[in-house]
């Protein structure tokens, strides 16, 4: 089941032509992505970076602007999993405005690695499991 | 002709992972975007939002991420313009460090609007003559 | 009485030195300074920004960094009001973590301006006397 | 004698109220601090984070916002060291427009620590030696 996530529009995310400045949305998909973790897997990010030194760098991102979000906003976030190969995971994001507007949708491609050498690794079994479970429905 | 621009890789960009967080390259692409007006079309960009009256939001984005950058690297953006519809341009990103080392590319797709209404405006004629000179080679 | 809030430090607060980045304090400084308006005056600050068209820029800030914060902590505020002149308007932070260890605290000065002219106004009489309630205990 | 730096206002700093947001003058301090070690010490920061595993988290600061800056200035800094002790540094900065008309000034003081341990260093005699010689004059 797809993940749904809230955060407010702050004013530091604002820019001057009073609408989120473009590249904030990735910024929110990943403090997203980060809060997902434990509701997926029931591992909290910072155990997969700093215990199981476990990173998932983005090697391919796509988005669709479709309306702004301004501020006084609460943005809602829809997040699931497309797939998981062996060390790729394909993250879906659909952000909705308080009156359910669709403003963004975007498709993540990371990869897993080693958070110190960098290299490819297998997305453990009982992750890649719990991820393959949150499907969008 | 591209325009190759160059920015020094701050502390700041740097993740927990030691590389550039990934939508700080969209950052970056947005200083480097804005500091090629003056070059593309003799007009800073100051003068299109404020003067002008002309926005230029992302409407759509694609990028792929090939190689991490890091900190005391230097960034090297080439940009260009693949094409200049009625409204929209597409631009071509590519981020390259000191080495000459490819290490990102991207497609921004962005909508002529009106800064304060956010209506589809049409490119000027002067503008779009000059961003259709500003080609890969 | 105080306002407390919270946040999760988040993964792009992180610096190289695997701790939030200091001037990211004053960022989250900012956004609970937002949040807080609701509670204090039961006015959301968009509100106070763009139909009371009233802003309160920071004229003067001072900080103490007593511990750093990293990724995982919680972050909880304590946030009230040290003094309210005609126009200033004096705010004290304090950061703990979740183990309630005091990491930042900081006093910074506002003053009440017209958000399009940038001209000095008086603080609202029923904005002044709800600041004024917001005292440390 | 003081080092003399220049920025880019660039617009993701700009805030809903057209002018730079607050927390990003002490971002854009930190980048100038950056920038001044190899002029200061013929040392990049990187090398020193990273080579020789020294960090220098800002442990005090204050600031005074006198003028706002917008989109479209200069950023003019001018820096330099106030004193330098055993393991602390205090640096003084100073942020003027294209018309030289002083904007900002902060007082940050940062001390010496391990990048791994965080415990405190001593300033390594070279270092102190040439932060001592970049007084304001």
């Amino acid at each position: 089941m797809a993940i749904i996530l809230q955060r407010r529009v702050d004013f530091p995310m604002i820019d001057l032509a009073q609408v989120v400045y473009y590249p904030e949305y990735f910024d929110l998909a990943h403090r997203f992505f980060e809060e997902s973790w434990e509701k997926i897997c029931d591992i909290a990010y910072p155990v997969i970076t700093q215990q199981m030194h476990l990173g998932f760098p983005a090697v391919h991102t796509s988005s669709d602007y479709l309306a702004p979000l301004r501020y006084g906003d609460i943005v809602h976030c829809k997040l699931w999993i497309e797939s998981v190969g062996s060390s790729s995971i394909i993250w879906k994001y659909e952000f909705r405005n308080q009156d359910e507007f669709l403003c963004w949708t975007a498709r993540v491609v990371t990869v897993c690695v080693d958070m110190q050498t960098f290299e490819k690794r297998d997305v453990p079994d009982e992750i890649a499991d719990a991820l393959r479970k949150c499907t969008e429905d």
